[in-house]
Parts: structure tokens; C-alpha cells; sequence
């Protein structure tokens, strides 16, 4: 478990998204020379095709960097997670978590079933001592710097152990992914006056202010607050974030396509358009999820990373980008021992914690 | 309660918008002439103030159908609803809700403190039996149509049944601000396979699935295809819908905002905008929440109407337009028998209950 001196390597699931091992393979092309990434690679899936890929691409890198490990069996995107992960033990995701579980690889990505990869990753990896339920933390983009929102959709149904538990995992994916030394941690609620919300975000809230020693707790936000870039962590349940994940990338997708249909209505638009074509693909890269992908799987034994089934190759890339700076900044032993110091503060012996409420 | 024959009278409390009666007067002067609206009104709030803003601003109706009802208070938008609700019996808010209630408005609409709206309303004009949370509706924009998101955060707290009657309500709700004879409603949620979400969602969609002679039940959708426009009511707890509506109207700003930055950053993007300025001003418009501001509380024994606190004129002067649908249209009567039936048919006897999971 976490980080080693000197590279590391990062097992790849080529077979899971909708794009196949090709993109994947043009993935690694642009991580290596493009974002400089400096790893070994153990490429996982049908081995003669990734074989004849690599031969076709011929990435400028070190051979030896790069492994490949054959998989027969690929888990589908609409497979039930759990029949999936039985039937399918030599399928090219089950085989890239059990490198990272036997010590072969520092940390896997895939883009293959959400459900399917957190299911395998919690019952492979299992979760550290102490959580109850991992998180999926993901980095948005805001209009001053980005930020982790946590969690988008691995526990739907959380109590506020979970939410306080999302704080202490998304703090450090912060610090890992985005270098914050001292990230800013917000709870997403309606109405941020005292009281409102609802019974689970006061709950949380009541506990988060317990836990100064541990994150740098900032209050509650509201929804028009996401993308403010005030706070560098969200903390909300897995339901709320992944609406507010989704909605957001759909939004975005038909704000582009309704401008796209007003700038080619008539032909003095559509100059207009050609002369500034530059400022959209500027925004489009600035606002694309595809320069923060690779949303961790927080909270267990070793260093999963799930990206967007229809992820292209840059959305890979910075996905393996994101996979070599968790590893680097080895954070699992930090966030075990973290947890386990939340967990001792909000656990207030009952007379304290009566005496609390009195004095609110 | 509901529609009279002849013209409708909507309650107007002026003085709670963050940009204060002037913009009121503005919205009835834009709702008269360019909605061609055909309605009484009855300005409440400062009376002086109200008549010398009228004298300014001259419009073009015949003066009877204005009139001015004083009210020497007003509720402030960071005032604790149920204290502020208590202390200011005077208040513009608490004086136009009377009016709805001794029958002497059809509706009421107000950009005021939303949280002493919510709790003037209810407690005023009181719950519909069988109605155990008013829910509020709003219309948002779509790749094809607008549709209805409910709850948008009257219940931040919603049990299935609660989620169940916000389908009966939105459905009604899009009948009379759409036009739609038939709305098929979803429920939101995450990932649509069936057990996936949570078990609130999973309890709803059983129940909803009972409800074929209501409403037409469209099964569950993601946050991804809330803007696909292939629904025309959306079901949502009021902290979920709360939290979609402010950060979408957040992103919709933010994307705005960096497109602006990008295409001033060099001359020939500057001229580029220049000559497609009007696509920019057209999707605005297209988008604009201010084309279906006005969100009712559904499932009270009156017609309240929420518009945001910083609604601009065409924002008000657009709640003003639905409100007189919502009149028209008389739907309260509807909403109460369709609420009963639905509270029967989901009240299965044990016996056919346990058959029913039985044979799933």
C-alpha cells in the first residue's frame, strides 16, 4: 500500500470503456509525451490486440516501461456489478485491482462499470480500518481554481459519519491532486443559515466543527457556491453528487449546443464565429471534465481510480496523470490515521455531548 | 380558492425583491404591455411609495384594474421566517397572503424571504388534506421543451409519500403552465437499473407504478438527461432539486462568464464577438431563468407564487403570466382528489403487499 521510492506503476483496465483498448493506447501515447508522465505502465486486457496496438502507436518511450497483462474476459458497461465480478474473475478490471492488492502495481484507472469497479476495489482492497463506506472524490473546475466534490455516487445513501468521513478522504485527495497544503472543506446544504438544510447536513455540521485539528472546516455552502472556487473541498452524500455531477456535464454539453445553433443562423453570426472559434475551444478546454478525470475511489486499502466510460484520450491521460500524484503523495497511511482521529473526536461521551446541546 | 370566471386578481407583495418596488412596477408595466397579461392587480406594500411609482412609470390599462393595499412592513431576506412571520402581522408578504385567503386574490406573488413564504402559506392558507408537504414546482429549459423540477426545496426532508405527491402535484403543475395534457413524469435518480439509487427512490418507484390512472409514470432518470427534455415533470426531494437548480443557474453563469473572458483576450475574437453579439443575447434569452420565473407551492388551499429575490421585471412579469395560468387553469380542486386517490392506491392492504414482492 502507498507510495515507493523511485517509479511507479500503474495498472491500466484497457477494456472497459466505450471507446476500447485503442483509446486507451492513445491515452498513454499523450500521458507520456505530452504530460511528461514519468511511470511504468502494465497495460491489462486481451494481450495480442494491446500487443498490436502498441506495435501500430509506437509510443517513444522505454520499452521496458511498458508490461502487458493478458485478461481473457471483459466486465460490460450493463452487467449487474456484483453477478459481473463472480462470474468474470479473469476479466481485465478483476485482474488490475489483484496487481494492485498484490503489491505488482502502486494504483489501477478504469473507465469500465462504476459499480462493477467500486464493488471489486471495496470487496478486493477492502476498506481501511475505520470507514465505513468508501467515496468516489472528483475535481471540478470553478471561476477561480479547482476543486475536489466527494461524493459523487459510490454510497448513496449516507449517514453523517459518512459525510464527516468524505471530509477527512476528500482533504487529502485535495492535497494530493491539486498540491493544496491547507484545503478549505465545505458541507453542501440549501439555506446556509443555522438550522436549515436538513436533519442529516445539521447533524454533520454539529461533528465537522469537532474536527479542527484534522481538516480546515469552512461552513456550509449552497449550490449557487459550487463553482465559486472559494472552498477546496465539497462534502455532500453520493446521491446529491452525483445529480449535481451529471446535471453539470449535461448543462454544459446544451449550453455548447444551443450556442452552436444560434451562432449558425445567419451568416453574420457565423463569421463572428469563425473569427472567435478560438475563445470556445480556450473555454471548452478550460471547463472540460476531461483535464481533471480520474476520480478516486477514497477510503480502501490501495489506490483505485475510475474515469468516465466515454473518456477520450486526454480524459485517460489525466487520468493516469492524477493516478501518479495520489501515488506519489502517498496518502492512504495519512488518511487511515486521520480517520481514526476524526472518529475518536466526534465519538463525545454521552454526558458531554448532552451538555452541548444545552449550551446551543 | 381557485378560478373565477372573469378576470383573475393577483396579490402583489412589492417590497421583499432584492431590487426593491421599483422593478415590481416595472414587471406590471412589461407583464401588461408586452405579455399583453389581462388581469387585476392589487399592489401591496408601502402605499405612498407605491402610488408615486405609479404616477412615474404611467401605464397603459385602465387605472381600476391596479389597486394599492397598504402594508407599512416588510419581512427582510435574512430574517428568521417564523420569528419575522410572528413579529410583522403588517408585513407586505403577510398582507398579500390574506388577501388569497379572505378571497380577495386568486394568487399571490412575491420575490421575498422564500422560507417565510413557504411558512406563511402554509400556515395561512393551510395543507390540502391528504397533503402531508407542499412541494415547490419550477420550470426550467431543455433540449426540446420546458419541463417541471419538483421539489426545488419546500421539504428538504422527503419520505416516499411525500416524493409521490410531488408527482401529482408537478403533473398538475405542467398542466397548467405547459399546456401538456398528458405529462409523463420521472424520478430522479442515480444510475436507472433497477435497486440502483437509494431505498427512498427505490420505494417511490414502486408506489409510482401503482399510480397508471393519475399520472403517466415514466420510470426513473439521471442527472444527465435532465436537460434531454424526453420528460415533462421531474421528481426530486427538495434538498436534491434545490441544490440542481442553484448550481445549474451557478454553471450557466460561469460558463457565461469564462466564454466572455475568452473572447476578449485578443482583437480578433473581439471582433468575432462583436458580429455574433446577438447569438450570445438570443441563447440568453433561450436559457434565461426570467422566461419561467415563478414557482408555485403546490398541495396549499391557495396560489402562492415564489420568484427569485433578485427577479429582474421580465422575471417578475413572467411569475406575474404563470400565476394568472395557474388561476385559469384552476387546479387546486383537481390536485385534491387526484392526491386521495393516489394516497389509496398506494395504500395496498399487507396481505397483497407481501404478494406483490413476492412475485418481483
Amino acid at each position: 500500500m502507498g507510495a515507493r521510492a523511485g517509479r511507479c506503476t500503474i495498472a491500466v483496465d484497457t477494456m472497459g470503456g466505450d471507446l476500447g483498448p485503442t483509446e486507451f493506447i492513445r491515452g498513454l501515447l499523450y500521458a507520456t509525451e505530452e504530460l511528461k508522465l514519468d511511470c511504468n505502465f502494465t497495460l491489462v486486457g486481451k494481450g495480442r490486440l494491446l500487443e498490436r496496438l502498441l506495435k501500430v502507436r509506437k509510443l517513444h518511450v522505454d520499452p521496458s516501461t511498458i508490461q502487458i497483462h493478458h485478461a481473457a474476459e471483459v466486465i460490460g458497461m450493463h452487467e449487474k456489478p456484483v453477478q459481473a465480478l463472480k462470474k468474470k474473475k479473469d476479466s481485465s478490471m478483476l485482474q488490475a485491482i489483484g496487481l494492485v492488492k498484490d503489491g505488482k502495481a502502486d494504483a489501477m484507472v478504469s473507465c469500465g462499470n462504476t459499480g462493477a469497479l467500486m464493488a471489486g476495489g471495496t470487496l478486493r482492497l477492502r476498506p481501511l480500518e475505520g470507514v465505513d463506506r468508501p467515496a468516489l472524490g472528483i475535481i471540478i473546475p470553478s471561476r477561480k481554481k479547482p476543486c475536489v466534490l466527494i461524493d459523487v455516487g459510490a454510497n448513496p445513501e449516507s449517514d453523517a459519519t459518512n459525510l464527516l468521513h468524505n471530509a477527512v478522504l476528500g482533504s487529502n485527495y485535495a492535497k494530493a491532486a491539486l498540491g493544496i497544503e491547507k484545503p478549505r472543506v465545505a458541507l453542501l446544504t440549501i439555506g446556509t443559515e443555522e438550522g436549515k438544510g436538513n436533519s442529516l447536513i445539521n447533524k454533520t455540521h454539529t461533528m465537522m466543527q469537532k474536527l479542527d485539528d484534522i481538516i480546515d472546516y469552512a461552513g456550509p455552502i449552497e449550490g449557487f457556491q459550487i463553482f465559486d472556487g472559494n472552498v477546496d473541498v465539497i462534502v455532500c452524500d453520493g446521491f446529491v453528487g452525483n445529480v449535481v455531477l451529471k446535471s453539470s456535464e449535461a448543462l454544459f454539453g446544451f449550453v455548447g449546443s444551443t450556442i452552436k445553433e444560434e451562432l449558425v443562423r445567419n451568416p453574420k453570426r457565423m463569421i463572428g464565429a469563425a473569427l472567435s472559434k478560438s475563445a470556445f475551444r480556450d473555454m471548452k478546454i478550460r471547463l472540460s471534465p476531461d483535464q481533471h478525470a480520474g476520480a478516486p475511489l477514497l477510503g480502501i486499502k490501495g489506490n483505485i481510480l475510475k474515469t468516465h466510460g466515454s473518456s477520450n484520450y486526454i480524459a485517460i491521460a489525466n487520468a493516469l496523470r492524477i493516478a501518479s500524484q495520489v501515488v506519489k503523495h502517498d496518502m492512504i497511511d495519512t488518511i487511515h490515521a486521520e480517520i481514526n482521529q476524526a472518529n475518536r473526536l466526534v465519538q463525545t461521551p454521552k454526558t458531554e455531548e448532552a451538555s452541548t446541546q444545552e449550551s446551543n
